[in-house]
């Protein structure tokens, strides 16, 4: 992907550290585009009934980790207690999501990758969070 | 508005009192908006240098607005932690660019009725946080 | 909203008529909360595997009203071409959305109001396109 | 990443050719990013003033593949008409953005990227509206 490149050319970044924040927001952009895959997926199965928790919790945690990774993505004029409730937020929804697709991940391998990704991505918050300090 | 009937409607509604959370939901989608139109008008300004950071903090509230207002609206299933991390983070967004935006507001009035509605998705957001407990 | 008056306070504003304009906003914002919440109560209905493409046409029309609102709020070195492919979506998405929801109009009262506001945004979306010519 | 995988377990897929459907919507997440980025640090560039119009391309493109990646990724139900009109909108935002990006690749590598991954995400787009005919 480029926006990585692009991010690196900030003519005045943040004194983060560049790949904790990277590592965020690419966790970010694929718990996103996975979470929304998974709740579609999970429409469309036939027990779709027993999936209504996870099609809620997919669909709340693509919102909000697509505004996570475009405000982690900004360096202009940082406000680092922004950043933080946002990257809390992000790392709630993420749990909340994974917790619940873990329950069905032995009948919905979507379901069970869709846990990996979100776990993968409150690890990233929360290792964000650390370097925010 | 039409969406405040069809939340009305939903078959298996949430506890939460429908007054506090469509009150919350109706001052995310003005601020959303409001921090949009204010961003863009920031922009245009002679003094577009001196607004760098009311362009950066409004355009970050109206992502998290945006989210905000989703997760809120939302009743299927709900897991009140998600909510609560949520809102918490667009309080903090809300506030943020409210202090940005009031900086300028001698200037430029778009500026000042800006803070006024980030002030005012601020208090819905802490009054639904009060009534989730 | 504080949106419309913040709207009219841009620096350098497009020459197109800022009522069609606000107008097209305000019903795309309204049809992306109602799609929202009439997916979400679609999503907890006894029927809700009948209303599986209510609850696909109402996500994808809250996804691509909140884009159109967004590009259309923005005054600042507009581009008629982006606005007009981005209306033309917006009303497709609508259309789709309305047709859909009004199959279920007579046993979902929430889809019967949501086809109304998908109506209501697609004829604002053809109103600005004939501002823009 | 891992919604390829995801986007693959639906349990009824369109007739779409797999490879062109993700193929787009990894361009859309790519160009949605590295957009949000290059909008970023154009607006802290010493001659920001000379980059507005990037800045509301940019934007304006990062919103319009946000909505598409999204509309695309879903399988349930799909309404050709939909897809169609939002890749179209997003083919066109990309085209602007790369133009006006393009005008500024020679001072600001950022801008030189993004018009690349603009280019990159318009021609995924074109490849998909073909294979939907």
């Amino acid at each position: 992907m480029s926006f990585q490149e692009i991010f690196a050319l900030h003519p005045r970044p943040t004194a983060l550290d560049p790949k904790t924040v990277l590592r965020c927001i690419e966790e970010c952009l694929d718990c996103a585009a996975s979470c929304t895959a998974c709740a579609d997926a999970s429409l469309s199965e036939s027990d779709s009934q027993r999936l209504l928790r996870v099609v809620r919790l997919t669909s709340d945690c693509a919102d909000v980790c697509d505004a996570t990774a475009r405000v982690v993505t900004r360096q202009t004029a940082s406000d680092l207690g922004v950043i933080r409730a946002t990257i809390e937020a992000c790392a709630a929804a993420c749990v909340a999501c994974a917790e619940e697709c873990e329950r069905h991940a032995a009948h919905h391998e979507h379901c069970r990758l869709c846990a990996e990704v979100c776990r993968r991505c409150k690890k990233a918050c929360d290792e964000l969070l650390h370097a925010i300090g």
